[in-house]
Parts: structure tokens; C-alpha cells; sequence
């Protein structure tokens, strides 16, 4: 079985792994405060051009979005998100777990508008008893959206200056960040985005790291006691170097980002084959992730050999999956899946 | 101004303030211990025909939605409930508060169905990575509906059928219960909802007593410690009496339901009026709550004299409004409301 | 049965009934938004010498507690109080359900000083590893305690002081602060109590009211959607005018301290009985609750016709009761009491 | 500088990171459903001789300890522990962040006894107004503890005996699970633990791993939904096989008790050493940490070779501190430290 079902089916790409079997019998102290994680903290800052930042490592994605969540909202505020967004959607509720509802606005491909925020922040505040509703506390979006979906620079500058306007902290979740940043068209940089928002992290479980989410507050108001934060979710790792020791093999030399962009040319090529074959999609992706609906015949057919995410039964005799690339996809493997679309 | 507003703008029935006026200087233990609600609890299972219920008094509606919804599930469920349910709309999050998800169900007229229920049922435990979202834990339901609106005894066991399966409790808001039994062409009686539902609650708030729900659990798995649930959240009332005393004032000689069929009458005189003026309505109530939709001109002509809560704009020269008649509404108030209609 | 075991045995003074009667069938708005709370706040406001407080009105002590401490705290920070207060001892859990620890110091008396929490705060920030124990974040106190004692002008001064050093808002719960106020050799005023905390409440519930508490906010960093915090907690009373026309009657023409007077001194006779019959005291409480330890024999004597509210074993053959005066205590009452005492 | 101030200090044990390495570009499912930790799960159960268990892999102690609590206990319910416990003073609240207080027992050895649980438990049922109170709903103990110190077989049998007759699960602690059954006099077996035990967990990030714990529910009751609270908590590893490599890693060849023996030896010997001196200790250890009392004078000297973790201040003259050995600690760092004492 080949796996394109996600982009954590490897382990770490092999300089993440040799950096940390170099530094393994060092000592240092713990959660965060070696000298690895600062300097870690200093690539980060300098990728994005923010040297006032404060930059955080955590293990996970569900537990950096919680963590950050909690931070910023006051109990009965709540966070404005697609409906389709990773925290609605398949978290469990960690979110509501922390006590905060998530206001979900209707997306269909991952991405909302600073109209939505806007119109979401009026119909609040122009209601005369906005006590007895969940005030809007913060903007959550995620970019690649979990739909490989990407916004422009004018897209993010308009969310950027609603939310300033209506004084709604502007989270981006960069689960994908690298993915995103490498895609075709794709017209933001780390620093726009660092500049845009006021906090976002840049994924590493998913883009060459064993785990890892480097989280970085740009908003002063935001940065007071986040290591309590921290701790009180159980994201504080004992042996916090790991996350600095990754995070320093995949910045130095550009690393994270030429891994990215194989994965994305890993999935135009994908993209390429199933086009040619005539086979639609549920998204408009230029990331790693690619939406395909095939005939419920074709996809047996290939599910023999390789291993999608189900995505959702689009009618009777058709269904749409997800196929992802990763730093780790194989060129070998991508060229026998384009000789089995080709054959389907 | 004449208040038609809401159902809570005067204070009790005189029947339920007299009572609470003779037993003053009494003393009793205090915390819902005392005779007097022992002697209403055994007038609400009368009522419902169930001897075996527990029934427990509370201040008001919020507090026992969210004591009873954080005393059925547990941390990774949710409620699914009406996208314009109370719980979902009008309460600040406070079950997010107590750390669950409300699973919003698309609804136009506050109700939802059974199909509804068992296709979000099927949805969460079809998808393989089921852990990954909030499991449904029970279903929330309010009649009337928010909107006015009532189920019939045909929908109300279609859904407790699909509960029952499922395996999800099914909790109803009875905030204006006696409105809804009392309505015309209304097929189900308290002893109907007490065998088709795990827990309700016989609002006693918006029909005729300062304030006061009685919740009346009748799923013997929902019952244990119950006591601890209502204190935790804020809900045991020293003088806890005030609520039995109460709900006996109401519940003897039919007090509650003559007064809430008072309030219908004097609803459906003005709903009369209304449509022979031609004016259309957001929702088909029968009930004491009705959302005629005004040309804003008339709208602005009849706010001058009296009060209704404003819903929602209809278009760019209509407005839908509530008009709320109750137990206290006065007959010569509703006739002089029609004259002015009448004339618009 | 004499009931001297709590002091909310009976309904509300008279004056208070009397108001709610008169006002009965008048139309308010709802929420606490009406005249008639308007009115209570300017008075309480008056009482406290503070015109620039916010004052909201809720129905109960754990309500208040929970809503109050919910608003100020960060998630990561808890409330510094004595062991033996009611936050901590009596509420179940009802501050941790907000997600907050109560970090209780040791009392005896129920009384915490400002050393402790000076001792406290430097304990957390001298610790190098703070994030990994909870901050505090407030200071939580009442007066009187729940064993009727009471704090002295130079010891809220002091605490008031530590807090404000520390930055720790002081919450003064204050449930039965009329006993207190009255009571022989207290030197402070409410208007000292204004001053010297952030926040706190006048009750009523246990003194002529059937139920509120008036939360006074003289912080402006505290005052912020506090009404938000209220809904959220289920708190908001719908016919909020109920609170308001409480208030008034208590505050108007000194009624409140009036009958907190009364009750202190008829606790003074029962406490002179007892002394003068050589019973020890567990506290030395000047106020409406007093604490003898009587041999179990003479207990059970007396508890054939009152009702006290049994505190503690002493030893093998001695037992700690709380004996309650209240607004509602009849003289008549007390001078049986007193005989049989006398009788042992 | 020379680390013995905790276990946590290095990276893995070579044999952990070599199958990491081994297996790194292998595809598996993500989410702990690989073939690693299925294997891992047997040796698990295999060593507790409950084939009957359940065993999920968590990163972190305060993860294990926050999800674990969570799932057994409902929301009026609270935590029995030692003061010393880390859930009560060292995670900054995350078990209160789940809504749960911490009752903590009194200790000064970091254990607790069968008594104190019964009369904990006595203490809230006798008291009739119990729903006032937190409900005790499980026993938390570590072992070894916080203070190195370890629960004999006869001790641990009462807790059980005692948690069983009062339906409190027992809860145990086991981040450092391997010394103490490595500990010279420990007369307890990990199957002792697995039988006397509702959950523990065996700790991998003390004792060899990167990071790691694996949970065991032998608890039917205890069972269901488990995975949902590990996602709700954040704490389900994308790459969840690299816990159970690591797990078979340490389960293989004894590596596990081989590593934690070392440990305790490196331990002894400092401690003979520190005896010979005649250096009193604050806890009587057996375990791989040691709580010397040293003279301020002796601290500043070796604190210039050595970092300990202070602990506390004893007197004027003497502080306690916290010396760790670990599976890592090399032979001539304890030559060179014994040296040094003996300098002193």
C-alpha cells in the first residue's frame, strides 16, 4: 500500500533526525529554555522580519490552537471561523472545551471574507441585547485552508485591517504554512503574514519534523504569561529542545521551504494526470493537497494499491478524496500513480 | 407604552403572590427541602403522570438549560439542537461555558426533525475518524419553539423513536410550555412530553410566576446527583420554597393553564386583526408569540403607543417584529392594539 | 420547631413584600435594565459613597461568587482565600467549574491577613518556575466570615494595601455584610468597604430580601461586560426588576441595617445566656451567628425544639452548633430559647 | 556545568533512537492506530499480565494526568491527592481547567494513606448538606512520588481495598514508574500496580524516551471514548507511532528496569556519600532523586560544578535541594560529584 492519505504517514526528513541524534546525550535544562529553542526562537524572527516577536514551540496543532484560543478570549467571547475550519470542524470541541463557542461562517472552500467578519461583527453589535449572545473575541483562519485552498495578499490585508478596525485579534493557523508559501501563485510571504496577523504558527508536523508547531505573537497585548497558557493545556514538553533542535534543521538553509516545494510539485504532477483524464475536483488547490472525485469504480480500482483520505460522497456513483504529497512522497511512487490514472 | 414585547414584562399572577404573601413569616428548612416543594413536585408528577419522576425547581431558563445539559453529557459530546435554539442563539455561550458543543441543526421555524437527528447521528459515527469530532450526546428541543411554533404528537414521537435508538436523551425547553398546550389544534399534553422526553422543564417564568422552572427528569439515569449539578451552577436558591410555593399557586385549579389560555386568546385576536389587514407573518404560530412582518412606516406609526421586540429586517421597507401577549395582557389593551391596527 | 439554624428560615420583611405587591401588574423592560433597579443603584451607590461604581444585581451568594471570580480572573490564575471560605468549602466546585483553583491559606477563624498573601504572592513569584503553578490572581474575603467573624478598618487596610501592591483586585463577598456593620465594636463603613476593595456585594438574601445581592464593581479595569458574565452564568434574572424593588425597600429609610441590628442583638442575648451558663464558644463572633459548644447531652435537650445547624465534633462528648439570629428572629423566640438554655 | 537537576536533561537512550531512525521513512496511519503501537500495547499488557487492558500513548505527564482525570470524573466531582501531589501543585491548574477541584490530603513524604481516603470520603457523605461539597470521585497517588518516596505492596493493597468499598478509582501516577520498581526494598511488581490500580501510567519521558507515557485502563468502566479525550486534551500525536516505538524500544530486552536500575545505583552512591559527610535528608529515598540538606555555604560550592534543583529553605543556614540521576547519568559525573562532597 502506497499512502497519499495525509502528510504524516513518514517520520522526520533525515536532517531533522540527524541534528537530533547529534545533540542527544547534551544536556540542558527543560520546557523550552535551552539554548536550541532560542536560537530556534532567532531563525524564526528573522524568517519573519519581526524581531519584538515571541516565539513558542509546541508539539500539535489541536493543542497550539486551543492554547492560543484560551490566551486571547475572555469567557464569553467566541471565535469567528469557516465552518469547514480544522477547530469546527475535527477537534473534538477543544475549543468549547476551553469554554468558548466557535462562530461558524458558511464557506464552501475553506476560506471566509472580511465581509463575513464584518457582517458577523454588525449583526453583534447592532443588536441592542449583545449580552445575550456570544460577543465575537478573534478571527481564526487557516492558510492553506484544510481544502489546499490559499489567500491572496489582498485577501488577508482586507481580513487584516476588519479585524484591526473591530479590534478582533487575527489568528492564522500554518498547519501548511510551507505548502502555501511554495504554491504556485501564491503571492504572501512569512513576513506578510507575520505583519498581517497577530499571532500564527508555522507547522512542522506536517512539513518534515517529527512534531512541532512554532507559534509566533506579534500582537504586544497578546504575549503576557503564554508559557502558563502553556502548561495549564499540557503542551509544555519536558524536553522542549526537540522542538528547537527541528525547528533550527528545517530554517537553516532553507529547508523547510524546498521540501515544501516538492511536495507541491509532487501534487501538479498529480493534478496534471487526473486533469488529462478528464476527472474534476471538489477544491481549486495549487498545494499539497489535491480534492479529485472519481467514479466510485475508479477509486476501488486504485484504492487496491494506494490509500486516499475519504473525503465525501459527491452523488450516487461518484465520491471525492483527498490525495496529499509530503516532503517525503517518492518520485517513484507519483509516477506509478500517474500510470494507474492514466490506465483507469 | 403598552408592552407587547415579551411575557415577562409584570410580575406574578395574583393568585401566586397571594400565596407566597401567607406563608412568609413561615419558617422552613431551606434549598428546595422544605413542604411546600414537596407538595408542588407531587403536583407536577400528577401532571405528568409519571410517579416516578424527579422534579427539581430552578430560578430560570438559562441556568436549568445548562444544568441539565452539563448534567447528561459527558466532556467530548455535544447537544444537538436548532440553529435558532435558545442555547445556540440567546445565551452567551453558557453551554460552551460548562464545555460542550451545541451541533446547530438547520431550522427555518425553530423545529427540527427526526430524519435530522439520525442523519447527524449517522454522520458522526459513519465517518471512521469518529474521535476526531464532538460525538452527539443528546438533542435539545424547545415547544413552543422560539418562534412560536409547536410540534405534534406525530413529529414529538417520531423524534423521541430516533432519541431512543440513538441512544440520546432527549431534553426539552418548556420555557412556555403552557402557551404551547393550550394552543389550538395542539394534539400533546404534559403527560405525553413527560413519557416522550428523558428531562423537561414547565416554565413557569414567562406564564405567570416571578420566576421558576420546574424541570422534571423521568430517565432514571439521568436523575443521580442531580442536587450537585444545580448548585454547582449557581442554581440552588436559599429560600428555595419561593419555587414550590409558586408552582403550587399555579398548578391547582388549572391556574396555569386558564391564564395561558388567556394569553393565546388574546394572541389570536390580534393575529385576526392582523391578516385581515393584509399582513403577512415570519412563522405560522398558534401560540402567544406571533412575528407579523410591517412596512416600516406602519411599524414606526405603532411604536409611538406600544412595544414589541424587533426580530429581524425582512427587505429594505419591511420588518418582521415579536408581538408577545401573556397571562397578564390586558383585554382592553389588545382591543385598543387592534383599533390602531386596524387603522394603519 | 424554633428554627435558629440559618438565616433565610423565612420569606422577605414586609416592607419588601409590600413593594413588590404594589408594583406587581406595572410593565418594566427586563434584564435589570427597568427603573426600578435604576433607582436601587443610585441608592446603593449613595450608601457607598462611590458615584462612579457599576452596580448589578443578582439572585444568589454562589451565583455571585462564581460570576464575579469568573470575570476577573485569567485562566491560569486563582483566587487566594481562607480555608474555610465559602468559595472554597460550600459551593461545589462551583469556582473550579469556571476553571479556576481556589488557593486556599490557612484560617481558624475564617479570617486570612495581609502577610499571608504577600506570603503567597512572593512564594509564586520567587519561584523561578512560576508558569508551572498557578498565579494568583485575586483576593477573595468576607465579611462577616462564615464563623461570624469580622475584619477590623486596620485589617482591610492592610489587606487592601498588600493587594493593591501585589495587583490582586480585592473581592469582598459580604452575603451577610449588614450583620456586620451593626455588629458591636465594628469600625468599618460600607463606604470604608467601597473603598477599600475592588469589588463586593451587599446581600440581601439573608437579610430581608427573598433573594439578591448587590454586586458593587468600584474598579474601572473590572467593569467591563460584566453583564455578558451574568447571562453566561445563567445569573440574569428576567424579571430583573425584582432585584431592583428589593433593594429599594431594604435601603430606603435605613430598613437594611435596621433589622441587621435586630438580629445582632438578639444574638447577643442568647450569647450572654450562654455564657453566663459557662458554655465555651468555637469563634468569638459579634454578629448574627454564634458558635457554642454544648455537651452532646444538652443538645440534644434543646434540639427537641430548635434547630441549629450542627458544625463539628469537638470531642468525645462535646459539639460545635451554629446558632442563627436573623432580620426575621422573634423575641418571643428568643426568650424561650433563653430559658431552656438557662434549664440545662 | 554538570546537570543533576532532573531526569529530563538529555535526549533518548540509543536503543529508542536507533528504532526511530530504523523506521523513520516508513508510511504507517497516523493517530497511535500503526502496527508500532499495536505491538507496543502487547508488550504493555504483557508486562501487567492483564491481556483485558487498554493502553493509549500520551506525550506528556500533565497531558496523562489532565486526560486521564477528566475522563473518570463527572462535573460536581473532585480529585483526591496529597498536597504535594503534582496535579496540585505543579501543573498550574490543568485539572481545575478541566472544571475539577483538587482535594488535597495532607503529606509530607509525598504519600497518603488508606485512612485518609475513608476518612475523606466519611467526611462528605456523613455531612447531610453533601451536595454543598465536592464529591470525592477518585483517588490520585504517584509512585514513586514527587518525593521519591514509594508506596509498599501492603499500603497500596489498603488504597485499593479502600478505593474499591468506596467506588473511588485509583489513579496511579507512574512518571517515574521504573525506579521505584527498581528501588532496593520495593516489594511492588508493575502487575501488582496493573491489578491494584483502575489506571496508571508507565513513564517514558524519565526514563529513556523523548517523551512519552503509557496509559493502562484495566478498569472496564473506565474504558469507553478514551481516544475522544485524548483529542479533546490535544494530546493525540499525529505520528503516534513514534510512542510506540519508543515504547517497544524501552519493553524489549528489559531495556526499561535495565536503565531505571542504573539510575537508582547512581543514586546510592550518592547518597553513601552524602551520609559519610553526615548530610541529613529531607525525604527518605530509595529512588533516583535524593533531597540532600545542605549547608548555603556547601551549595554555593558545588553549585559552581553542579545545577540542583532547590527545593526549599530549611533554616537560616540550610536549604534542601533535589539531586537526579537518570538512565543518562554517567559513572565519572558521580566520581567527580562524590569527590567534591567529600571536599566539602
Amino acid at each position: 500500500m502506497i499512502r497519499f492519505e495525509c502528510d504524516y504517514a513518514e517520520g522526520a526528513h533525515e536532517r531533522v533526525l540527524r541534528m537530533m541524534i547529534e545533540t542527544n546525550m547534551e544536556q540542558t535544562v527543560g520546557y523550552g529554555k535551552d539554548p536550541y529553542c532560542e536560537k530556534a526562537r532567532e531563525l524564526v524572527k528573522k524568517l519573519c522580519k519581526v524581531d519584538s516577536a515571541d516565539v513558542h514551540f509546541l508539539v500539535g496543532g489541536t493543542q497550539a490552537n486551543k492554547t492560543i484560543i484560551a490566551s486571547i478570549l475572555r469567557p464569553y467571547q467566541g471565535a469567528l471561523c469557516a465552518s469547514t475550519g480544522h477547530i469546527n470542524a475535527h477537534e473534538t470541541g477543544a475549543i468549547e472545551a476551553t469554554g468558548h463557542k466557535v462562530l461558524a461562517l458558511e464557506s464552501t472552500d475553506g476560506k471566509i471574507t472580511a465581509k463575513q467578519i464584518q457582517d458577523a461583527y454588525d449583526e453583534h453589535w447592532n443588536d441592542g441585547s449583545h449580552e445575550h449572545t456570544v460577543q465575537p473575541g478573534l478571527v481564526y483562519i487557516s492558510n492553506p485552508t484544510e481544502n489546499g485552498t490559499l489567500y491572496t495578499k489582498q485577501e488577508l490585508t482586507e481580513i487584516s485591517e476588519v479585524c484591526h478596525k473591530c479590534n478582533l485579534p487575527l489568528f492564522l493557523d500554518g498547519a501548511r504554512l510551507g505548502y502555501g508559501i511554495m504554491a504556485k501563485g501564491n503571492d504572501l510571504t512569512v513576513a506578510d503574514i507575520a505583519r498581517l496577523c497577530d499571532v500564527f504558527y508555522i507547522g512542522g508536523t506536517k512539513v518534515g519534523a517529527l512534531f512541532g508547531e512554532a507559534v509566533v505573537i506579534t500582537n504586544e497585548s497578546l504575549k503576557k504569561d503564554f508559557r502558563y497558557f502553556i502548561k495549564q493545556n499540557g503542551g509544555m514538553l519536558a524536553k522542549g529542545r526537540l522542538l528547537g533542535i527541528q525547528f533550527i534543521a528545517l530554517l537553516q538553509d532553507n529547508l523547510y521551504f524546498q521540501i515544501s516545494e516538492w511536495a507541491n510539485i509532487m501534487a501538479y504532477r498529480i493534478k496534471d494526470a487526473l486533469q488529462k483524464k478528464g476527472i474534476r475536483f471538489l477544491y481549486d488547490s495549487m498545494t499539497n493537497q489535491q480534492f479529485p472525485i472519481f467514479e466510485d469504480c475508479q477509486l476501488e480500482k486504485l484504492s487496491q494499491t494506494y490509500s486516499f483520505n475519504f473525503w465525501t460522497k459527491v452523488d450516487a456513483t461518484h465520491s471525492a478524496v483527498r490525495i496529499c504529497t509530503s516532503w517525503a512522497t517518492k518520485e517513484e511512487d507519483v509516477e506509478q500513480l500517474i500510470r494507474d490514472i492514466d490506465r483507469l
